[in-house]
């Protein structure tokens, strides 16, 4: 490995509207240019989230865009260096990458990026409106804590979260927070939200415009057979293609109270009532979060679903085999088009906690006679749960159970799951 | 961005030798066979940190191995398949990228990488020896927090740094702890030792095998310009190629001790006694540890340079002209063989705090006379700074300046500089 020392630069990659000595640059008018040098490429192109996806794709769910590239050209004067100028884009944390005759890559000339699963995105940010909420800036900042919390999930013995403690959390000692407990998505991990998601920063900027209240805000691990991020794990994936259906039997759900918001109320300054208890999270996250406050009716006043997947493939009638799961599991893939790969074998001990999902009409009734303050609902028109999100009000709104409806415009994307945030901030803990 | 929810696995990247489902795979007997999927592909090749380097080149600090890059093959069944195999491999992380045609590409298939300056390489672990101060274990954990802390530098009005508690710091709240500050090198960040560097890992299994005791570890950003990592600054660098140059004119040096050493002494159960304190860094960040100790002899009783850059660019004598220190540049880097940008313009107020490099043998002379109670010098024989710390180490000869020499094989890497931390540790606080 060389180490060049006394070398470059690394970056900011929160931009302002002033053109910056760094990739990409972003003019003052909101135009981005794109810049790659490479002597040997044939065809360079372009992929972003700021790209217009315009060819429409059918699926049982819907029809939705398609992602487009842009070619990038070489400079006339230059012919190793690409580039791309993009139309003015609004305010907004976009990311990007290169595509290198086919090949996408990250930007090697941006120190920003954040990982997308398994995939490196380059990021740089708009300032405004939109793209304001996340960027750094010079207001005073919140600690960002990892910690290992005991567990008895899959024999392993903790897992690790992400705690937010406001600004404001060291030196007030005799002050307690209400805490929002904050979960990712399929794919994601305890450190989707503060890197994707920009959580931090959001919290920080809000809590200093004095939009919303000094809060904690937790974001543990919601992947049943991982206990961590990876390359922070001790434990071996062994059935890698059934994780994301391991992490919808109901574990998860189960230990939620009593490990994580248990291992929080111990620790941390956290104020001990349903008033002050805030849940809230996105697709994979947003079916835990139903269960996890229908099976704890008295724990949370307010209740976020950011484009939930609001179906679990286990119903009420208690699923007992595999092929009964993989049943349900092709019924959803052919209704969403979510492509998965599930359970080939095997059956184990995975069935014990699926009374979570059980008697979900009874115990929805339960919550919603206990009322929680807020139940909240948000998902985009083009987002391919929202006909799963459709049904779900659909039997709310058939029981007059109350909710806020948050429909927007786009998809499945983190711009709307940092927008669903900001939203969702402001209206937490106003029945204390 | 396309968003597949109940998709591929997030896998762990501590593999152990036992053959696993995820790339590269770690063969019984440590072999790693690395496989890449790619359909227009002409030449695939393999760079990484267990090739052995073979070619030498000369440079004016001595003669050197170069980077070898392996061939990959096509499996022939599948053309689309390259595939390399490597022999058994010591324990060890390795670090290492595709060469897709010509560019360098971190391995799509692993969820594991680290960011070196702004490169992504690909990593695994072997378990053993080396390898396993690395692994994550199922052994109590410390926390990691990302904090903020109040800073007069450069208009700065917080700085950020990464503090290591260790699993013990919350149960045990009437113990304190002793502080190991742990600096970074030119092109690192305040997150550059836990996640390149396995802090946290090294931490936790030293601490849970009893080879060390407890204790606290402050990670801070030493780049003058840059109060934090890439992604989570709100401040522009304004003059990227300085950047190095302008952390080497005493400004970390002279706020240390005031900012970082006083903030963590008023927020956390830090003993505050020389005895229970250390400070060590690798590269710049041992040039700082230097001069942080000499111009605080009474602060630190334990001192660790890690290939430590051990000359600054401005010498006893007070440089006040950017050509002045351009000079001292263009020498440091035809003896070192280092690249390097500087300053092409500007003067500014950028040397109000050379004093910390001016009268450095008194300063010497005073730190030796109090007496540190350990002074560490480790560097690698192919490091291109190990002419620097012979040189450095004469001028302590000369003096009877007691130190400890850890010479070892091996170059200006973190391979080298993890070694050096595990070494450090159980050397640390022995008079209390």
């Amino acid at each position: 490995m060389r180490h060049i020392i006394l070398t470059t630069l690394l970056l900011s990659c929160t931009v302002g509207v002033l053109a910056q000595p760094q990739e990409p640059r972003i003019e003052p008018d909101g135009r981005v240019t794109f810049v790659y040098a490479d002597d040997t490429a044939s065809i360079v192109q372009l992929k972003g989230s700021f790209i217009p996806k315009k060819k429409k794709i059918k699926t049982p769910a819907g029809t939705f865009g398609r992602e487009q590239v842009y070619d990038m050209q070489r400079l006339p004067a230059d012919s190793t260096t690409w580039t791309f100028t993009s139309e003015a884009l609004p305010s907004e944390m976009y990311t990007y990458r290169f595509v290198v005759d086919g090949r996408p890559i990250a930007d090697p000339a941006n120190p920003c990026f954040v990982r997308d699963v398994k995939d490196t995105l380059s990021y740089f940010i708009i300032d405004g409106e939109t793209g304001g909420y996340y960027m750094d800036r010079d207001v005073p900042h919140g600690k960002v804590e990892r910690v290992w919390y005991p567990s008895t999930m899959n024999n392993m013995a903790q897992r690790r979260m992400t705690v937010y403690t406001p600004p404001t959390y060291d030196e007030a000692e005799q002050d307690s927070f209400p805490v929002l407990y904050l979960l990712h998505g399929s794919g994601g991990d305890e450190t989707s939200w503060t890197d994707y998601g920009r959580a931090a920063q959001i919290l920080d900027n809000m809590i200093a415009a004095g939009t919303i209240e000094p809060l904690i805000v937790v974001m543990p691990n919601g992947n049943a057979s991982l206990d961590a991020a990876p390359g922070e794990s001790p434990y071996q994936q062994s059935e890698p293609s059934a994780l994301n259906i391991t992490s919808m039997l109901g574990k998860i759900e189960y230990a939620f109270v009593p490990e994580v918001v248990g291992y929080v109320e111990q620790h941390y300054r956290a104020r001990q009532s349903k008033a002050a208890r805030a849940i809230a999270g996105l697709s994979l996250g947003g079916l835990q979060t139903i269960y996890i406050s229908a099976n704890n009716p008295d724990t949370f006043d307010y209740v976020g679903l950011f484009s939930a997947q609001t179906t679990n493939l286990l119903t009420s009638k208690r699923a007992k085999t595999i092929s009964n799961i993989r049943n349900k599991a092709v019924n959803l893939m052919n209704m969403t088009g979510f492509q998965f790969d599930f359970l080939s074998g095997g059956k184990a001990d995975k069935f014990s906690h699926v009374q979570i999902y059980e008697d979900f009409e009874t115990k929805l009734a339960v919550q919603f006679h206990i009322k929680p303050y807020l139940y909240y609902i948000a998902v985009g028109e083009e987002d391919f749960v929202l006909k799963l999100n459709n049904d779900f009000r659909k039997k709310l709104d058939e029981k007059n159970y109350p909710y806020v409806y948050h429909p927007t415009d786009g998809a499945h994307t983190w711009e709307n799951w940092r927008k669903y945030l900001v939203d969702f901030l402001p209206r937490l803990f106003k029945n204390e």
